[in-house]
């Protein structure tokens, strides 16, 4: 089976041609997601149309074009539902009707965290299990949960996907999404600015040193040995593990996926995750596996297979 | 269709038969959890049958047993899990066996917090909704969660049921599930005495004089004005708030369900649940509606019709 699939992310778009587990062709171009989506189409479009005729691959014989979108989507009417800032004039858009018309596909859409979950499923870390929850480290943070080997959408789409805003401490900071020290809101990289920012004794750090604080920049001067990161290292893996807990305790999974980029330290992230929930998850049947997510930012295009072929999905 | 419903509980057994959404007859005997559940299926039987004759009907004539159980279930083959200290001896039973020899019947097992949901859904406060949470406060806190008109089981049975086992303070207390400051570790009944023995000025409290602190005592003193039950009353309002708003995030419902002796203090809870719900739950279809549990302790009883028609189970 050939497909497209596109994953439309904050800063640019994917495009790429996959055939089962594998991407034939890709290409990636920047996208402002401020400008809205409407006048990227085109771009979109013409990529695809160019890839396919430099793969020697005719557009009729995809099975269709899968779409990871960073915001909540319906699936069954493809239409985005709510964007939070990226690409506001998405719900205004038919994409089924542009997919069709500029491409002579049919579409089907899904959340960019389902959908990078999916593609572990299928052709990542996640293959051979069929109960599986992905947590993504990065600017925020990304969830989605597989019971049984379907997707956990719910009714109106959020289930799983909000898995960064379930509480680790209900006195902590207010989120963007509303909540109360969720775990987006105590360890994500913004959380994470503002948490640093806020530190009396941040001068003394060397991270002070860094023009613009992030994750990679924390794990790299802990590593070198600065109390001070060494401190905000630990409380980030410590709510990060209480939230992977709490998923375990929601979701039932037999695995915990991690992904984001911050998971080049997961020789410091896998050991504390694994030890805490082996601790702390309630399991009586046996043990759930910490690993980390295998296809970085290839993980949602390889969710186009089963997410048309309705397997999982 | 008529049915036989037993409600396997801590400290009681109750027996019922049940004719779609209503109790016909029913009969409670207590039971002593630590002798076992062995000992008690004669007695069980016993009352089935002498309660079916009274009442003027043919047991084969009922649909089932449903039978809700204290403790981790396996639906599919019909045995029990895990026990957590109660009637230790039910994975050893093969209660189908018994079932099927001592009253003619099929027997299909759950949960008693799922069986609790199953029967609000289908008799109480949940009717009409098919995406439904419910949390039980009481000695624990209890869960369930029904998404799309199926309740939520998991690949080993504990999804929905440990909603009181998510993490409420990621630097709290240790509950006997082994997690850190989960919602029951927070502000369960058993958490409750441990966290008024704790406190120094406990002594200077009305509540001081009650011989074993309660929910209902809390509530009652703080009604009262003692102003350290009101400091834990809201302490643990917001406890359970907070824990509403992950089980909203993880699954996506249109109601959360409040059960449990203390909601006969629902005129301060609810409106607590309901305001901090629509203030913190990201939920941009709309709000999610807070509501108290009709169905009490029928509610599991009550489950059984729904659960042997597999109808939303």
């Amino acid at each position: 089976m050939i497909a497209l699939a596109a994953d439309v992310g904050g800063g640019h778009i994917s495009c790429a041609i996959v055939e089962e587990r594998s991407i034939v062709a890709s290409q990636s171009f920047p996208a402002d997601k401020a400008a809205g989506l409407r006048p990227l189409l085109p771009t979109v479009s013409n990529v695809f149309h160019r890839i396919a005729d430099e793969s020697g691959i005719a557009l009729s014989d995809c099975a269709g074009l899968a779409l990871s979108f960073c915001g909540l989507v319906n699936p069954l009417t493809g239409r985005i539902l709510s964007t939070n800032a990226k690409y506001d004039d998405g719900p205004s858009i038919d994409l089924p009707a542009w997919c069709r018309e500029s491409l002579g596909l049919e579409l089907r859409i899904e959340n960019d965290a389902r959908m990078a979950l999916l593609g572990e499923w299928y052709a990542g870390a996640g293959r051979g299990f069929n109960d599986l929850v992905m947590i993504t480290l990065g600017t925020g943070i990304g969830g989605a949960a597989m019971i049984e080997g379907r997707l956990l959408r719910g009714k109106h789409f959020q289930a799983g996907c909000l898995g960064g805003h379930l509480t680790a401490s209900y006195l902590g900071r207010t989120c963007t999404c509303g909540a109360i020290g969720c775990v987006e809101a105590e360890a994500s990289e913004w959380a994470l600015r503002e948490i640093c920012a806020a530190l009396p004794d941040i001068g003394r750090s060397s991270l002070a040193r860094e023009p613009r604080i992030t994750f990679e920049g924390l794990f790299r001067h802990a590593a070198a040995g600065d109390e001070l990161a060494l401190r905000i290292r630990e409380r980030c893996l410590t709510v990060w593990a209480a939230g992977a807990v709490s998923l375990i305790h929601a979701y039932d999974p037999e695995m915990v996926l991690f992904g984001g980029g911050v998971m080049q330290s997961a020789e410091v992230i896998l050991p504390f995750m694994q030890s805490y929930m082996d601790r702390h998850a309630w399991t009586p049947w046996g043990r759930v596996k910490a690993r980390t997510a295998h296809l970085g930012n290839e993980a949602a295009l390889l969710g186009a297979i089963p997410l048309l072929s309705q397997e999982g999905a």
